[in-house]
This record gives C-alpha cells, structure tokens and sequence, in this order.
C-alpha cells in the first residue's frame, strides 16, 4: 500500500461536512470561516520516546495528538472545527495506522471536528496535529486579561499523568490504570472552555506544569497569584502517592494534565459554580490573583513553599 | 537557552500584522479572516535524511519549509497569509537555529506571510509549516476542473531538483551549482498562482513528479491528457544531462520541481501568453486534455512512450 492509498484508506472519511468546500485530496483544504467569527489555530507535535513511549497503543496517540491541540483551543473559548494531520512514520504499518486512525476519529467526532488535509512522510514516528477553530469576533480567551481580586480556578485535577509517567512506584493495579488513562486519554475541555468566554478574564491549558502554566497566564496578565497547595484538586488514585517524594512535584510541575486553569472576577465566582453544575464539570478554586509579580504557594499552615521547577522544558539550560 | 527562550528569539518577530489579532505566544492564535473569503489550509514536512540531506545548510531547511507549502497555496490560486512552524530538534542549536529561522523568515517576508504560532519540540529533526490562505470565495483553484480542449502548461522547468539529487554525475560546478540551488532554493509561483484563479480550469504544484502530479490532476479532473516530451521546459543546467540513463526520469518522475502545472481552455490561450510576458513568469504549453484517462507520452517521433514510475511515494508497494 503506498502513500496515497494510506490516506485514502485510513484518512479520508465521512461525509462532506459544515465548512469544508474541499477536503483531502488536493494541494490544499478550502475552507469557509463562520462570518463574524475570529479564527483560532493552534499546532502540537508528539514525538515516539519524548511524548509517548514507544509501543504506547497507537489508539491512544492517536486520540492524544488531536486531544493536546482541543485542549489549547478550549483555553481560548474556541469551538473546533477542522484539523491538518501531519505523520511521519518509520515503515507502512497497516495495523498501527487502522488503530491510530480509530483513536484520532473516535475524538474527531466527539468534537464536530473534520480532518480537512495532511501529509504523510516516512522517517521517525512524529505526530502534528493543526487545529482550526473559531471564536466570536474579539471574544476569544487569553491568557492575559487576569487583575488583581480575580479568584483562579482549575478543572479536573492536577498530576495523574506525571504519576503514571513516574511509574517506580505502583498504587496498586486499579490506580495505576487510571493513572496511565490520564496520561494516554486526556479529557480536552472543550465545551467549558466555550462557556467560559464573557465569563473568565483569562485562561490557559495546563499542558507543561500547573505552576509553569499559571506562570504564564501571571506573565502575560501583569500580575502574581497566592495558592494554597492543600486546595489542588487530587483524584483519588493520586492521592495514593500522598507523602511520597514525587508527589508534589508531579502535582505541582508534572505536566501533561490539559486541563484548564482560568480566572473569573470575584464577584462571578457565583457564576463559575452554576457552570460546573449545568455542564457537570468539576471545577476548583484554588487561588487569588493579586498584583505583586510571581506565585506564593503555601503549604498546609499557611507558609510559604519555594516553587518548583518551572515544568516541562523540552531544552532545558 | 529554554523551550520559551527559543521561540521568543528566534521565532517572534516583526510587528502586529495585518490580521493578526494574537499571534506567538498564547495557546493558539487569533486570526480575522477577510470577508468574502474562503480559507486555503496547507501542511507539509520535511524530515533530515528523507527531505533533505544531514548537513544541508540551516538557512535552506528554512526556505524550503516555508517554499513547498507556498507552492500549494499557489496551486491553489490562494493569498498566503499565516503560517504555524512544528519544529523538532535533536538539541537547542543556536547557530542552527539563526540560520533556519532567517531562511524562513526572509521567504516569508517576500510573501507577506506571518509566523503565528508554533510547538518545538525534542527528537529527530523534522519540519512542519502549516499555511493558511485566502481566496476569493468560490474561487480557489482546484485540481478537478480540466476538461477535454484545454490546453496544459507548465512553469518554470523540470527535472533540475532531481538531477542535482542524482549526484553521481556532474555537469560541470557552474551546472550543479544551479541545479542545487534549484532543489534546495525552491521559488514557489505565488503570484501566478493568484493570476490564474478565473483563467485556469485546474492546477496542481509538482512536487511529487511531473507524471504522478499531471496524473493526480487527471484523475481528479476525469480525463486523460497527451504531452511531447520534446515539449517539456528543461533548464540549460539540465539539458548537460540529456542522452543520460537517469535524464529522462529524473525529467518526467522526479519530483521536487515546486512548479505549477495548469489547464486553461485553448480559446484563452492567449491570456496565458500575456499572464506570462506581464509577471515574466516563464511558462509553456505541454500537452492537451483528452476524453480518455490516462497519460499519453510521444517521443520526438511521435511514437509512443512509456510512462516511467508514478513519482514519489514514501511507502512504495
């Protein structure tokens, strides 16, 4: 099977879809933009033995290249609607492809999101996704708009995956396994991410470290925050890891979560309750913005913790 | 120097551009569409050791990136406007790294595209520019629109890309100096590209072969076409290689000419002669659309030829 067959085979399907006036198959994908609306694209590579370890279930990276990328638009308040795919592969491996198509469409869908082009090379295992989305005109989310007085929320919860990465320790069989399907199957919050536009003054996904993340929205925002470590949201299998010497760093600075950390105005805190209720969200407080530069993380008595490491860095000095 | 370091020196340049209402350094970018307008979307790879050799400058890896995806875009008939850059390297070079962004910025600047977003990432060295574009709604040009009569016209010349990737034979320093500036100094054909929408009933870009792409045309335009091969551009650095064993396939199947390749009805080909002496764009009339599929080749008798291997395919059968 050569090229071409594989993207006929395994990428090109479904029907025309909203938008799309020409897909797959020519030099490039035409596409007609909502009127009124702002456009959103955001781009994500996972490399075999950086971002997944090899032999990782090729379903799973398939889902985890388009779910990083959901992710980045729900912290914009964006509504997906079209993706390029990008794989380079090291031989033609029909099995691996029909197993990754599968995990890359089975999320697609969910999201009303159509694979509009790519390009298929030979080489290294590397998987980009592009993601084109769309936000009302000057409505999309960012990470800069936080003030000071504004409380800071955060969805889901913090360090799973960088728990299952861990891996040296085991929490047994049946934390283990939700540990590794946090860290293979992320969850983009894609739909709060939407309700959150009028609403949150700034947001961003957490994809290198809550604190490096946050880092950044304080960054953009002109401002610092206070959280205290003992209001993170821990799931349960985290939890196990409790005392052990890599909790918090994994919790604080693991990385991976794409979860969603936003800020919303005191006095709408109100409203941030009524929306984790109505989209059945699990969404936490865990700090206040205020306008001193830089984090102050306190620990369990109210004292100051030092910050760790600021998250993943790919080319660390 | 970091991840946030990298992106910050190398890649955020220049100021607000026109349509950019957030570009480097959120979790996506925001982009205003024009009105009337469809959206042209394009992504290409290029991997060390398959796209380009180990050891090819920096400042050429940038240029061409950036250069097959123009090409589709000119296909396309469409105004490059954005492009997002997936970069993934084996380590934080910094000379490698001025280099490369300086090739792509100085094409990109020639073009009036914006960089406005972008993963890097650790692994094998491996380029990805997604580019987007616009066209007047309705008009993007498309490779399915020729129909028996019209004429095909090709630009440029063919084969130069391949000769100088043949390397076991040269034609002098002069000679190969030109035909690897060919092939690692790709000029896409943008602003004919954007001429030819309301002129051309098809076009596709040649970059997996002169044979494979016409065929892809072909087949997406349900026709057939017949071309002398004694009518096809060859550059004077090219023709030092006729009557050699490698010529005429590197000519007609070897792929990374980044030409356009485009049908017009014969009645207008007159216009074509004007677009050409107006942009001093080189082009010339291959062949003509037939009602029967496939591609008929005549030697410089008139006799039939066969038509040599389909191109370039990563994952041949």
């Amino acid at each position: 099977m050569g090229e071409f067959d594989l993207i006929d085979r395994y990428f090109r399907r479904g029907d025309p879809a909203e938008g799309v006036k020409l897909g797959i198959g020519d030099d490039g994908a035409v596409l007609a933009p909502a009127a009124g609306h702002d456009l959103v694209a955001a781009i994500d590579t996972l490399v075999e033995g950086v971002h997944f370890r090899s032999g990782t279930a090729p379903h799973a990276v398939g889902h985890k290249a388009l779910a990083v990328n959901l992710s980045d638009l729900a912290a914009m308040g964006a509504r997906p609607r079209w993706a390029l795919l990008a794989l380079t592969l090291p031989e033609s491996d029909t099995a691996w492809l029909a197993e990754f198509a599968g995990g890359f469409f089975d999320l697609a869908q969910q999201h009303g999101v159509t694979l509009v082009g790519g390009d298929t090379t030979r080489g290294p295992l590397t998987v980009t996704v592009q993601l084109l989305g769309e936000a009302l005109s000057g409505q999309a989310l960012t990470r800069g708009g936080a003030r000071p007085g504004d409380l800071v929320f955060v969805t889901g919860s913090l360090g799973d995956a960088a728990l299952a990465l861990a891996g040296d320790t085991s929490g047994g069989a049946g934390v283990d396994r939700t540990l590794r399907q946090r860290l293979e199957y992320p969850v983009p919050r894609c739909r709060l991410g939407q309700a959150l536009v009028g609403l949150a003054s700034a947001a961003i996904d957490l994809s290198d470290g809550f604190v490096a993340d946050l880092g950044h929205l304080l960054t953009a925002s002109g401002c610092g925050a206070r959280v205290a470590r003992a209001g993170l949201p821990l799931s349960n299998a985290a939890q196990q890891f409790a005392g052990k010497e890599m909790f918090w760093p994994a919790v604080l600075a693991g990385g991976d979560d794409y979860e969603l950390c936003f800020t919303v105005p005191a006095k709408r805190a109100g409203e941030v309750d009524a929306l984790a209720q109505r989209l059945d969200e699990p969404i936490t407080r865990v700090g206040v913005i205020e306008s001193d530069p830089g984090l102050r993380l306190m620990d369990e008595a109210g004292r100051p913790v030092a910050v760790p490491a600021q998250g993943y860095d790919h080319f660390p000095q």
